[in-house]
């Protein structure tokens, strides 16, 4: 099978935005063991569009397309499509009813969308239930196109609902798929460690593997057309990775770090220096997380070290602000401070200045005050300020989700 | 001119990360008024790579290849190009030396990296200072190709110094351009105000105008041939913006109120609930923040909001935490404990859960505690918990931000 990718538009061949459904529908394909040839970005204009389809449909037996099914004359897919296959392209009537009643709940709809209820000869439209822009498949020469709206939220209704369990459905096998999040692993040590693994997941029939890096975490998928074996792999999985598999589940570590807070009845707070709040931040993103989590003291003076986190004067003078002395006074005076079982502390050197021989950019230490005392450790990290700052934040609570996580095992 | 874009590899084919060099290539090229055909994406796969590249040079006359120029078998962009262009493909030994010297100061250089010294004939290559991969230039047909390493870094080095000033003197006329940043204004609103002045733009010659919207805030450029028309658009285009004009020097909001705070001498700090740490976060990333920016108190929880910010028992039970006179009182509260000039509050009900009939989702307090006094005030967002708190950190700063600067003109 030979697989093709079109995404239509003039944004983004002027660049105004990234073409991030290409690379969403690429991912899916290639975790359901399917590889895309080709991805082609055309603009607004209906040769260009049809010549495009043509000549895919010379090449490729499968197309997905996304874009330009909206209702205003620069939406071209249609057209595009039925002038390549040959065909007349007509107002379906019941078509046109669905999307009006669709509609009607938003008020009264636009003469213009009567574009969208347009079928070319031969084409099926694709109902979603998002959106009022039906899909469309239909087949040119021996290539099937299925044609989608670009925005994201019902390319995805249409993809997840519909493409992935009629390809699936196509292929021989079920395939089955493992989704986990690994914390504080580059993307290559990853690799590295997968690669020592090799002979155990030869086991594993038609194995794929997938690493999506999202700031300190890497999204690791495994995809197989063998449920059994695929399973059979996960211990060996889990052991290599060790304290780096944040969760098996796809969640992110501020999730997992929440629920495990709320199993427990742990609360949370911190005290931030060189973060600068992107440790709350972090947390409070995430909806509910005010059960757990109370709250934190960005202390980025010295003088607010001192008035709100109880700091002393002798430890800012004999150690300074980024040591293993003032976490430790800040993990503990935030604990008391916000009243929570555990507070995280972070001080450091971000950069680009501030700087030393003994304490160079990067240089960052960390408290962790819970109810059996505080543990302070330190970190000289590589790159620049923003690295500096998130990487920060992960190792912070990554270190006490495995914490708390040991307390109860 | 018919442009086009290529992108090799196989990451962008499995979808593991979203092509930004292309819409990063298409709109330095639209913003020099020069419009892309189209974008095609092919894997590291000799024979695709060049029949893609014949196929580009019999429709193009310039096309931007990225990616392929790396040290392994699978970077075969030299091989492809040759292959198109029927014309041999061997190592230069000035070139190879060159890369050996690039290469000494981070240790033995691998001998792989001879693949990069190599020349297709009549290709010219085309240095860098930064990476180690030089660019390639060859006529392929009646078509130049320009190949760049696809590391974003090298790529952006290579445009902007070498690919930008070669086409801008291939143009009859110099391109001017301004970029500003517009904040609290959505692109449509600002496209509409940016089409009640259709009159006055039009005296600038070839103007093109780029949105790129980046949070709350709008990246707009224009272009024009004509310097001293497009500055004279200027004041009209000022006025139409009013206070929703950040910069005129493409500088984020945060940096913009960094300096003013620096200029005028006074510091800040801020007093978080529903915002959770995301304003301290925000200007914390800004280098050189601590002159201005002293620190926060994120009071998620009414016990952080009593104990750190002196929020009475009365207010919170007659009121409720999301209120104008808690908005106030922690304003005043986090001046006084954080010893700051200018002190922000935000408090409100971010979702999902939270909401009430009078205080739905969405509903957020503000105060702004200076040195006359405190301002509060409220406002309804609408979207999810990410766009609540995040329009919520947008406008707490923006606000602050107007408030200075009038008490200085």
């Amino acid at each position: 099978v030979q697989i093709e990718i079109l995404t239509t538009g003039d944004e983004l061949l002027e660049g105004a935005i990234s073409d991030t459904n290409a690379s969403y529908l690429a991912h899916e394909l290639h975790m359901l063991g399917l590889s895309v040839q080709r991805i082609t970005t055309v603009g607004d204009q209906l040769e260009e569009l049809s010549e495009t389809i043509s000549q895919i449909s010379a090449r490729a037996s499968l197309c997905i397309i996304t874009g330009g099914l909206g209702p205003t004359s620069d939406d071209l897919t249609l057209d595009a499509l039925a002038l390549s296959a040959g065909v007349s392209l007509e107002v379906d009537d019941a078509l046109w009813s669905e999307i009006q009643l669709r509609y009607a709940k938003r008020g009264r709809i636009p003469p213009t969308n009567r574009r969208q209820a347009r079928v070319p000869e031969g084409g099926a439209p694709l109902r979603s239930e998002v959106g009022t822009a039906p899909g469309m498949r239909l087949q040119v020469g021996s290539c099937v196109f299925y044609a989608y709206p670009g925005v994201p939220s019902e390319l995805r209704w249409h993809v997840s609902q519909s493409l992935i369990p009629a390809l699936r459905s196509r292929q021989s096998r079920e395939v089955s798929q493992l989704v986990w999040r690994v914390g504080s692993l580059g993307e290559s040590a990853l690799q590295e460690r997968l690669n020592a693994l090799q002979d155990q997941l030869r086991l594993a029939p038609d194995l794929r593997v997938g690493y999506q890096a999202l700031g300190s975490e890497v999204r690791l998928k495994l995809s197989s057309s063998d449920a059994v074996a695929l399973h059979q792999v996960i211990p060996a999985l889990r052991e290599a990775l060790g304290g780096h598999l944040v969760s098996e589940e796809d969640e992110p570590l501020e999730r997992v770090l929440l629920h495990e807070l709320k199993r427990q009845g742990l609360t949370l707070g911190c005290a931030e220096s060189c973060t600068g709040g992107a440790i709350s931040a972090k947390m409070t993103k995430t909806p509910g997380s005010s059960i757990a989590f109370l709250g934190g003291v960005v202390a980025y003076s010295n003088d607010v070290k001192r008035a709100l986190l109880g700091v002393t004067e002798e430890t800012l003078t004999s150690f300074g602000a980024v040591s293993a002395e003032c976490a430790g006074e800040m993990a503990t005076g935030a604990r008391e401070a916000l009243g929570v079982d555990w507070a995280i502390s972070v001080t450091g050197v971000a950069g680009p200045g501030g700087g030393s021989d003994i304490k160079p950019v990067g240089t960052v230490y960390f408290g962790w005050a819970g109810p059996e005392g505080c543990r302070v450790s330190h970190m000289l990290w590589a790159g620049g300020r923003a690295q500096v700052q998130s990487r920060s934040v992960y190792y912070a609570l990554h270190e006490l989700l495995k914490m708390i996580q040991e307390q109860t095992t």
